[in-house]
């Protein structure tokens, strides 16, 4: 039997009722057989000092830990600013240090967002795939999961409703799924 | 007599010995006669909870209404992870928050930036002008100050030793109180 | 009497259909009293080559004595692949080359972009704010023009129809005659 | 035995002795066992015209028919104003249409570039990383191969002479086939 691949899936949102967390929520849901998706949540990571990279918070090391155990990263990201949100650089730049200690090297990795505006925050994903470019991390080229007009597709709770998105989530983590069984064959399924 | 031009200088890091304040540090003193560098320390200003974006935690509340003082904004940011450090733009995040209520809007502004690496920081540099057509803020074109190769360029203090740095710095200077008393008639120097 | 603003108007696709030239046509009716819209068309312009940059074909040349001509700049893109059409990065690097004979230099401008997306072809529009830094133009930063879902905002003959779009083309031309206005002060109007 | 990786390399540049034509013609011979990379000049295609997107250019056919024919995709690519020169664009635009005729899609590419600054055109690289999201082009994410300092490193004839450039290429290189020998089985050398 194959081993399962385990995915560490981070939001990039603080707010409770958060797009990003249903969305991630629902990925939990939506992941294919043989994968699951466990959550990090960045609430209490301190703001970023290089002064401390190396005996960083117990949060962050944390934080370091789970990426390094985890087979593959799934980043939620809302967008601010026309960029990614510093909530979600911050944990990023905690963790990619110090220099040498990279633990998002070599991770392959799957990103969505969600936005009140149309575009859905593809801005900001366009910020995470050129920091993966420096952290080493393989991503996942389509399908750009961008969910836009978020008042129509989350209810209050922000749990997602839209079933367009929903099967644009499930094709990404599957993408990400055989990504990572390209470069780990113990986790392909054999007969 | 012409007003004097308030600019607020802000540094993208935490360090102590940071290249960044010490590139600030720098300006302070390149600054043109008739204007004035203010310094806002980043450090302490928490994760972005747009939960608490209505009542913003103290030192929030403080920066924004010293950046509503100011007449300009120069940005000293260093690059991590080819991008903007999560510490800077977690405090562009809180102060252009919430809606309708955007501290920076219409904002003269420069950026500078200093790294390790021989780009000296520009990719953060273009993250930051891209906040800026969201966020209003009109930004000076040339020079592009990009202090690379810093272990060359900065002592062990973080102060700013290059001169051919500092030049560029005047100048750019020059330009951002320049553009401030174009829409500013008041601030020009009358005969 | 103020002198007129004379803006030279660049669309980035040789579409005879073209959404962007008919949102340039509409431009040349929204233009606000004291300036004029000319346009120059890009058909015919051949593939830069290095090798020639000292002596161009003879509508390279023309580009450039044109642009040098004009006191603002209006670009108006579609977006192809996430990015500005080849056609129109094509004639801005003939235009600011030879090394030191930059024609587009201190120009100010202004852009705007159509699309068949919900976007509207903001990505090209970054990618030309981006070319603006080593341009050293100063670009309008507000209101951002990106007309997008183009096939309900524009009528066959590409000619736009959308009331909104043409509101903040003519706040986006408004904004870019102030903006020479602010430096070449003789256009000012007076009384 | 494995079947042989076919590679399709394009350089960015027309002028003769280009550094991008050089570090490609360098690329060739380094190319790892059991791969071989073929040349297309871009010379002669014409500007991107959607209304011949559909009975396009003999050239441009071509190009198309090539790229098909290719396991995989190497550009390289100059930097000009902060950008892909429109020439490389052009070429991607033509050969992305039209809609649902995309000759890139699926292809596994890496990219590199070469330029007098320092930075060595890695902001040409980024903007065709972006477009690899549209074109759906996975891409390999190191080592990042941008030659800066191009006139110590190429002699007159622009051929790449530095050693250091000429061992990242080689890997860059060995790291796209493999990527191509992940997701197709049949050109894995086999005992």
């Amino acid at each position: 039997m194959a081993e399962s691949v385990k995915i560490l899936g981070i939001a990039g949102s603080l707010r409770k009722a958060s797009w990003n967390r249903g969305a991630l929520r629902a990925a939990q849901k939506l992941c294919p057989e043989g994968a699951k998706i466990e959550v990090f949540e960045l609430d209490g990571i301190p703001a970023f000092n290089q002064d401390e990279e190396k005996s960083p918070p117990h949060n962050v090391a944390e934080l370091k830990q789970r990426v390094r155990a985890a087979d593959a990263i799934l980043f939620v990201t809302p967008e601010y600013n026309y960029g990614m949100p510093g909530v979600l650089k911050n944990a990023i730049d905690w963790a990619s240090r110090p220099y040498g200690d990279n633990a998002w090297d070599a991770k392959p990795v799957a990103l969505m967002s969600a936005a009140m505006s149309m575009g859905g925050g593809v801005r900001a994903q366009y910020q995470l795939r050129q920091a993966f470019v420096f952290l080493n991390m393989d991503a996942v080229v389509q399908p750009e999961v961008a969910i836009g007009n978020g008042m129509q597709r989350f209810d209050e709770q922000g749990n997602l409703t839209d079933e367009t998105s929903k099967k644009l989530i499930a094709q990404l983590l599957k993408n990400l799924v055989e990504k990572v069984r390209l470069v780990k064959p113990r986790m392909r399924a054999t007969a």
